[in-house]
Order: structure tokens, then sequence, then C-alpha cells
């Protein structure tokens, strides 16, 4: 956008908005007369809401999810087990496992996966509280549920090997078939894993 | 995303941005991760740029652009051609016009175009603010640069019709193929205008 058609603050915003995952130039531009548009419905509202954000999101010191209190509403709830715990690399992965609402489970995010290529290594991921939350001695069973990638894989087999001297069960995420996906478009090894664990029906 | 697992100030957030265009439920969460993330280089400069926007930026009651003066920086600007109006339907088709650099003219916004099916009607649109502006006297010609949609062609004719009575030339945008395109992909309204308006090589 030209500088010299609107002021900066105009050219500031999209440049802001221009930043956001899934929007370019172009959306950020259109979002930005969309908001503009809607002053008072969404462009205050959203200011405001970005302001109490900044001003209050905290990272919870115990499992690394993000809440406006620490510790997080996940480790202050009473109702939830504490023998178990579900090991996460992101909050948004949190945020998936929790809309399942299977578990009343704690949670321990590490805030990304080892990738040597990337230059993240175990000193880049929250493995010392993990380790801590091991020594404490509640835990009785401890979900990997990282992604189903290579290096998810491999963060897996680490912190696999880091609960072993512990005396606590590790589980893993089943592979198989999503819920409502069609064979066609499911790639060989997803296949393999559910036919392999096929259940008696 | 559940108000139980973070607070509603989160929830509030993501709300917010699902209503930006492009950005739906799951990338809206993607996105209020990411800017809180990066809490201090973006999370807290787009909340002060919307802060700021909100505060300021107004429209222009000569043309109808948008901008933190009122005129505008476009109808302020003393290097352009009074004479030179160019019709258009919406900011951003104002912007991309600007984008192209090519005229050093003054603009009109109308707001959106003639659609009885949508209910839109000529008193919906900003054609009085067009109208009192041809009456001034200083235009030599507009150009009517609305979209190439149905609405925007009956516009197109609707705003001739205004204009016809001033002694104003009227003119409108170029069909044809578009810098860069493939014949292929074009609809034969686009290859019928441009083969009838070839030039000369």
């Amino acid at each position: 956008m030209a500088a010299r058609i609107a002021g900066p603050e105009i050219e500031r915003l999209v440049q802001m908005l221009s930043r956001l995952p899934g929007l370019g130039p172009r959306s950020a531009r259109r979002a930005a007369l969309h908001l503009i548009k809607k002053r008072d419905e969404l462009l205050g509202p959203l200011g405001e809401a970005l302001r109490v954000a900044h001003e209050r999101i905290v990272t919870c010191a115990t499992c690394g999810n993000i809440d406006t209190s620490d510790p997080c509403a996940i480790c202050r709830d009473s109702r939830r087990d504490d023998s178990l715990l579900v090991v996460v690399e992101t909050v948004s992965d949190l945020w998936a496992l929790e809309r399942a609402a299977l578990l009343r489970a704690r949670y321990h995010v590490l805030g990304g996966v080892l990738s040597p290529l990337d230059g993240v290594g175990p000193d880049d991921l929250n493995l010392a509280g993990l380790v801590e939350r091991l020594r404490a001695g509640k835990l009785r069973e401890v979900v990997i549920a990282v992604n189903a990638t290579v290096d998810g894989q491999t963060t897996a087999h680490y912190i696999a090997d880091l609960i072993a001297p512990f005396a606590v069960k590790t589980t893993r995420l089943a592979h198989g078939v999503p819920v409502g996906g069609e064979l066609d478009f499911l790639d060989e090894g997803t296949l393999a894993a559910a036919l392999e664990r096929r259940t008696v029906f």
C-alpha cells in the first residue's frame, strides 16, 4: 500500500495485520478496510481485546499453557487427575485435545519439538519442568501426545528415555484412520498402522 | 475454543479475530496464539495500531476516501489534476489504481454499486457528492472505473446518464487481456473485447 494515499496509521495497521499467519499483503489490506468500515463493532473491540491480552496473558510456570493467571486454569482445576499428564508440543495442541474433552488430565507444553536442522535442542524445550514434575512423584501415566511428524516422533523417543528411570507408565496416541476420513485419501503409513492394529468388530 | 481452558480474554481475542475476512475459527486461534507468542513485537503494536486507527481515521467528506484527515491526502494534494476525476466503487479500488500510479487524478468513492437485488439504490451511493463536484464546473473528464461486473456496468451507465447534462468527457477502463495473463484461462467476453479493440503492433 502506498503511504502517500492514506496516512501512515493505515499503512502501519496493514503492515501489522500482514504479519498474522494466514494473511498476506492483499488480505491484510482487505482486513484493514473491513476493520475501518466496522469501526465501532470490530476495530475498537479488537483493539481492546489485544490491549487486555497484552496486559494480562501470562505463561503458566507449571505447564507452559497460556492464561490470565499463573498457575493456569487447568493447573488450578481440582477435578483433574494429578497422576495423568499429557505432554504436547504447543498450546494449540493442548486446546485441540481439550476440545475432544476426553481426559480430565494435566498438561505439559514443550513449546516445540527437537529439530537439529532448525537448531532446536533439548535445552530449548520445557523439559526441565517435565523432569521436575516426574520427580515430584505424583504421576502414574504420561501420554506423549506430540505430532506424528518425524521431529515429533524423535522428540517422543527422547521424552520416553527421560521418563524411563521413573516408575511411570508411558503411552502415546493411537495411529489409525481419522474418524470421517476416506481411505482413498490416506497415506500408506496410516493405512498400514490401521490394518496392523485392527480391532474386533 | 473452550472458555474453560483459557480465560475469557483469550476467547474474546479469538472471537474478534475470526471476524476478519479470510480468517475462520481455526486460523483465528492460530493467529491469537501467534500474537501471544510475539507479545511485544506484534500483539502490543497491533493493539496500538488499532487504537490509533479507531481514534484518528475518518472518511473524507469530499471524495469518500479514508484518511486521518478530512479532506484526505489526495484531495489536499496540490499536484493533482483538478479536472480529472476517477469514480471508483470502494477505497480498495482507489488503492489499487494508486498502486498503478499512472494518473495524478482526484477520486470519487461511490461506496458500492447499484444492486436492486441487494436493495442498494442510487440514494445509498455517494452520488449527490458527485453531482456537486460536477456542478462546481472544474471537471474536464470523468473516468468511470467501476468493476467489470453486471452491477458495476449498470452503475456505470447510471453515472454516465448523471454526467450527460454537464459538458464533461466520460470515459471507462479498457477491456482486454490482463498483462501476464494466459489466453487459455480467459473468458470469451474478455477475448472478444481484446480482439475487437486490437491495436497495431
